[in-house]
Parts: C-alpha cells; structure tokens; sequence
C-alpha cells in the first residue's frame, strides 16, 4: 500500500482508529472514554483522527459500524452438523472461559445497549446486531430441523429468538457480576436445553 | 405520627425520599441524574436531604436496598397452581404491556447493573436482587414438581436459573429497543418454553 492509493490508506487509519476505539473503551468503558483519551490510544498522529471525525458519537457510530461487519463474519458458519454450527455460534457469542478482555469489552457492549435507548443511531444498529444473530440462528435451525437433526416441529425462528435472548441474559449476567461461573453454569444450562428441546435423540 | 415519634417520622422521611429518587432516575436516567436533580424532585426541605445523604453513591446504595426490600414483596406468591404462580412471578417482573414509566424505569435498572460492573456495593445488591429472583422461580418449580404439575426431571434450580436468564434478556431486548412486540414476543416464546419444557400435560 502506497501513499498514492488514498483509499487503502484510508482503510488502514480506520482500522487504527477501531483498535484504539477498542482500547480506550476497554480501559474507560463506555460513559468515561473521551475522544482524547482515544487519540491517547491512537499510534498515529491525532490530528489524523481529529480530521476524519467530527466528535465522539460520530466516531463511535462508526466503530459500532464496523462491529457489525465484524459480527456478520464471526457468524458464518457452514459445518457437516448444525448441532455443531448451533454451539459454536453460542462460543463465538459467549465464549467460555472468557479473558479479562473479552468481560471487559462485552461490558462495554452491555453498557453500550442501555445507552442506546437514549440515542436512535445507537439503537439501530444494536436492532441490527440483533437480527443477525438471530437469523444466524434460525438459518442453523432451520438446517438442522431439515436434516433431521433437530426437532421438526420446533419454529425456528422462535427457538431463535429465544436462544438469542437467553444468550444475552447469560453474558449480561456474567459481565455484571463479574463471576465468570456464573457464565460458565448459564452457558451449560442453555445447552442443555438445546439438548433436550431442540435436538432429536 | 407526631415529631415525637423520630422513627416513624424517618422513615416518612425516607419513603419520601426513596419517591424523589425513583422519579428523578426515570426523568433522567443513570448516569444523567445529580443529587440536585433529587433534591429537585423532593417535595420537603432540600436540607434534610442533604442531612441524610453524604452525596449521590449513599443516596443510591439506599435506594437500591429499598428495592431489594419491595422486590421481596412483590416475589411472594402462594397461590394454588405453582404454573400460574410461576407466570405471575413472571408477569410482575415484566409485565405485558407496559406503560411508558415501567419501560423507563427498567432501562434504569439496566444501567444501575451495567454500571455496578465498576462498583462493589452496587454490584453486592445486583447479586442479591438475582439470588431473590431465582429462589423465588425454584420454589416454584420445586412445589410444581412435588405436587405433579411440572415435569419431575427437570431440576428445580437449573431451570430457575434459565427462566430468570431468559428473562433478563426479555427485559434487556425490550427496553434498550424501545420496542413494547419485542418484549411481547419474547414473553410468549418464554412462556411456551415453560409450557413445552416444565408443564406435564
């Protein structure tokens, strides 16, 4: 990449501004993290940053953007069984065990969602987030009740919907109490009623 | 009650008190609201407010014991069937439909246990106002399962636990949403999964 391909240089000082969103968000979390304490983070030069957003909700936005594309690969999955597929979409999700890190960026996530009621631009794409984790889902199960594998008479997209709501009560449950059994014996609850509802024996 | 009653006059004092906190939380949110803000919403002398609070966190870690205590209350059922006990305990926690203050209200509660990732006390009566709720669906279940009504097989405190993770994932989608058929859908999907997966036909 050369400095006469604006557009891939471009793409690469978004990259470093995402990794030191990231960073400064994990570290402050969502409510004290400033704009400057993001150019803190941030390798480059500041004004760099300064030049390509305006304030921080604009570049948040734009971080949460990129998330949701983030998210869109983290979902892909093609495997022989959707039983399979099903649980390693729920780890992706909500992996366990689970770092310092990955608690403190899902806390992040978690505070990220309450503030969303407050701002629509926010708000819409935790909407989206949330429609592709549940289509994920109802893609897996609906493959699996196809295949015989799952339970035919289960509606995949209600079984969606409610293994994605358990999954988010599971990881906030988790990140708030900062009790990483908690995720861990929520997690295997939620699996056994993958078991016990949805697969066929 | 007469100014020689001190306790009685306390806790007057207090309820009143624990009113202009709720009110203030729901107008402002979380993170938005000031001890002034508080003040604002306190119908006696602003000064015994002042007299009865260091500063905000006091204030709040009060107001939130307080909730414990109502939380309590309102977890008490002991009705004659255990599966309509258990969707009253459901339906008190979140109701459907529900009006503009309670959508407030609750988004208040998911910040106040987004925000107590980061403080102890805080984070002590989110454990709490969690260990309630689930012994609360356990009994339950438990008396469910003694008397016939509910599937044997299922263990009484592992399906509290996933009824309560369900339903803090309800509440979350619902409220950070903005969206009242979210919260309605996945209530019905919760309660299928009771149906289907404790109910002996």
């Amino acid at each position: 990449m050369t400095i006469s391909d604006p557009a891939g240089d471009d793409a690469d000082v978004h990259a470093a501004i995402h990794e030191a969103t990231y960073r400064a968000l994990c570290r402050h979390g969502y409510h004290q993290t400033t704009i400057q304490q993001i150019a803190d983070e941030f390798e480059k030069s500041k004004s760099l940053l300064y030049y390509h957003y305006e304030d921080k909700g604009e570049l948040l936005t734009d971080f949460l953007r990129h998330l949701l594309d983030e998210l869109a690969e983290r979902l892909t999955v093609e495997g022989a069984d959707p039983y399979d597929d099903l649980l390693i979409l729920v780890d992706r999700l909500v992996p366990v065990p689970m770092d310092e890190e990955a608690v403190q960026f899902r806390r992040v996530l978690l505070e990220i969602r309450a503030a969303a009621s407050h701002d629509e631009r926010h708000r819409e794409l935790v909407r989206r987030s949330d429609g592709l984790i549940r289509s994920a889902f109802a893609d897996v199960i609906r493959r699996g009740a196809e295949t015989g594998r799952f339970d035919p008479a289960v509606d995949p997209d209600e079984a969606a919907e409610f293994v994605h709501t358990a999954l988010l009560g599971t990881m906030i449950r988790g990140v708030t109490l900062d009790d990483p059994e908690t995720v861990a014996r929520t997690r295997r609850t939620l699996e056994r009623y993958v078991d016990r509802y949805l697969l066929v024996e």
